[in-house]
């Protein structure tokens, strides 16, 4: 992967959206620019899950504003993230395909886990160094993330469903805020995190960090109207309490007006409010420090890491072929055939760094393409797709788990499952060297490789090969055959030329 | 589980139908009486994946005969197994229905990983005692097993999508033997068992086993026309060249006319052979031997260890639970409350074994909920319910698999993705006893239960529990609640009647 001097990462929260530029120096990331924008997503989606036209006109809006911003970056050197509403919305594909046009680079949907993760690395490259477990809880618009991690080391990581926007919209509706309802907002909060207790009680850190804009404004707000009762930084159960009483005596978010509160951020304090509460009874914290750090700046040191051959998504595979016993060695003669073939197929493809991706891809889907054979062995491919499509593997967006899911749900059996996925060119070339890769090393024995060449355009597919080696290995001339069937399905011509010792290719 | 002095198992097989009567004599089995029928139910899959009339009235005429000897046997000393064509027929469902009505008895079908750990059971038990390596060759009508085990255990287990008859069909459809069709028939068999090769290979065993009818078919034709060359006994590769070289030169299956070879089996013989030729080339086997034991003596002393303790389901439920590493202290409280609860919701049932194997499901159920966690925390019950539905879970037939996924889909989030599951009482039960455990085992940790009592009827349930309990657990009042709406989604009023201390129930 290239190196650019100057990353940008995006970040289209459910409250807030996020441009943050940065220079790179070495392994250090330098801000130089940052826009924010309250859209709040989550807001559209109260009614049916799905992203009204108000609010999709407010994130086009923004949109416009940060592309003018990121006029002339390479592709690569931008990345853009969206989160909870965009993971939950019904027509979020539909929205992505409008805010793309608008914006001029992709939008990677990223998972809740991945979200953790990419928070808890921006939060720790701004936290001072030392040895301390830290339990980090950002309060996003849709989601809630909650995570401990030592230096730069995740070790747990949580997402929660529900955000101070969603939060306010399903407790506070129409503003009232009594203590009835306040209750039942922070015990439908503790439900949720009820069921990470065990993993992140009071034992398992030393300090606590908040990442959100609802941390900061508690923050504020606890320390210009001196809630906590000491003169000490942070928010405190005692100051939370004080604030509470404050929002039960007003008794309406609209009617909120107090010293540290931006006119912004008073829609959605209270049910922000509500899940912070919740989660200092439940967690028992004693007391939460401001971290400057957030989802975008890990979104930044996670695309340096991707240049310093630090890239998260090799790690996971490497994780995922252990954790699910792959055969390595099988592993790597599927890779190093699919890539040969995957290099042919894309050779005249115009745009360089989609082939540098592509092949990427074909990389991670040859090494896991056996891991549902920790489910079953028959069928192996579609428990691989299963898995692929719906684990946590830190590093990958959903799209990318996706294209991997469905690459290796092609690379066995029929097709037409797959047709939509296969009618891309790039997923098409990846899909036929992944099969072929699959067929010629069928025997998991290190063999003669026969001297072939592949090629690929609308609608057909060559495949040269020797005539002599296929005669010696009937048994791969039989597996090489039913594919014209397989590839007939789709309307895909796959013709198989057996070439002389003269014609052969090396 | 009651002991009965004598056992019957019926195999649904794809050629033929088999019942086997066996009398009981401590942890042995001493066969009273079989009866078999050449079914041929594969034959009726030919076109469309659906099971024929025809077929399936042969099919009903055979299980009617079946069904008269069977007269008096209790339920649970009846087990009748389904294979192959019964796992892909599309129409298997209302086949299933009208062959219970005949038979009179529940019918499962087995995956092909289950089906091959019963053959090997039933053929371990016929063969006398040694510590070799044995490899179980088993050509059924619509399947193929192979099977390597020491003893009474199977080490590796596998099931190819091929038979006698659907072989037969697919190369031999108008009966014509000529070389080239016989070589692609062979082709195609070796490159099924090419995948399981490396597995496989003569280095993993020292003996080998026929244990199908085509197996006991070659073996005669071998040994009455003396086409092994020597006088020993069982199949090798010689003799089966001799063979194909009678085969090729008769030139049409409906001429084949040979010593040892019963008219009945002729029609598949061809396909049966191709099959068996290409294991003993792909696997490199020297000589075969024949076994008398097979599947429906399999399902025999699988019924007989469920009686003394030795329930492979049992045993499979304890290894999922460490290969998925599963919090077993967490598993052990649900399990315990929920068959409390199960026991109390179950108590007026009229059919007292039906209550006996719910509770049995929902115990595994309850010990197996969590195995999805492996693949991602978030939606882990929608993981759990997968892999218990696609995994192979030896001693659990498919049914049995479909209902525990199911059950453990419904534990959480909501029902209406399995209201027609939750349509049956006995899978209602289970559900509400699964969620309420989880509910009050939340947070992970040994609390004091309160006194409750638990029913249900027709669109009801109602929990009676501790007013006083409630109030001091306000987080499980909270999600009790919302199991209200939950369940009224399906129309069914789920009551919490608080109780005092006066009435409460311990």
């Amino acid at each position: 992967m290239r190196e650019y001097p100057t990353l940008a990462a995006v970040d289209l929260g459910s409250n807030s959206f996020h441009l943050q530029v940065a220079r790179v120096v070495g392994k250090q990331l330098y801000p130089l620019d940052s826009l924010k924008e309250m859209v709040r997503l989550a807001a559209g989606l109260a009614h049916d899950r799905k992203l009204d036209e108000a609010c999709q006109l407010r994130a086009l809006d923004c949109l416009k504003r940060f592309s003018e911003r990121l006029r002339g970056f390479p592709t690569h050197a931008v990345r853009v993230v969206g989160t909870n509403s965009l993971r939950v919305a019904k027509n979020a594909a539909e929205f992505l395909v409008r805010a793309e046009a608008v914006l001029g680079f992709p939008i990677e949907i990223i998972g809740g886990h991945e979200e953790a993760r990419l928070i808890y690395l921006g939060v720790a490259h701004s936290l001072p160094a030392s040895d301390n477990n830290r339990l980090i809880i950002d309060i996003g618009g849709g989601s809630t993330e909650f995570i401990i991690g030592t230096r730069l080391e995740p070790n747990k990581l949580e997402s929660l469903y529900m955000g101070c926007v969603s939060h306010s919209l399903r407790f506070f509706p129409d503003g009232k805020i009594s203590k009835g309802i306040m209750k039942r907002a922070e015990l439908a909060a503790q439900t949720e995190i009820q069921s990470i207790t065990t993993e992140f009680s009071a034992d398992q850190w030393q300090e606590v960090y908040g990442s959100s804009g609802t941390a900061r404004a508690l923050d504020r707000i606890l320390r210009l109207n001196n809630f906590n009762g000491d003169k000490r930084e942070g928010i405190t159960l005692a100051g939370l309490e004080a604030f509470r009483e404050y929002l039960l005596k007003v008794g309406d978010i609209r009617k909120i007006a107090i010293a540290g509160l931006h006119p912004d951020r008073a829609p959605v304090i209270a049910g922000g409010f509500a899940i912070m509460f919740a989660a200092f009874k439940e967690l028992g914290i004693p007391r939460m420090l401001l971290a400057t750090g957030a989802l975008r700046q890990g979104v930044l040191y996670d695309m340096l890491g991707r240049v310093h051959n630090e890239d998260m998504r090799e790690v996971s595979v490497r994780q995922f072929m252990q954790r699910y016993r792959i055969d390595s060695v099988q592993a790597a003669r599927i890779e190093s055939l699919s890539l040969a073939l995957g290099k042919q197929l894309l050779a005249n493809y115009p745009d360089e760094e989609t082939v540098e991706d592509a092949l990427h891809l074909l990389s991670w889907a040859a090494r896991l393409h056996e891991v549902g054979i920790s489910v079953a062995h028959s069928g192996y491919h579609k428990h691989s797709a299963y898995i692929l499509g719906n684990a946590d593997i830190p590093g990958f967006s959903k799209m990318e788990q996706m294209q991997l899911s469905q690459l290796v749900l092609a690379h066995q059996g029929s097709l037409t499952k797959v047709s939509e996925f296969l009618s891309n060119f790039i997923s098409l070339a990846q899909s036929i060297a992944l099969r072929l890769a699959t067929i010629f090393y069928r025997s998991r024995m290190n063999i003669e490789l026969p001297p072939m060449r592949i090629q690929a355009g609308s609608g057909i597919c060559k495949l040269f090969i020797s005539q002599a080696w296929l005669e010696r290995n009937p048994l791969t001339e039989t597996l090489l055959n039913a594919e014209i069937d397989a590839w007939a399905a789709l309307k895909i011509n796959f013709c198989i030329q057996g070439t002389s010792a003269k014609e052969d290719f090396v």
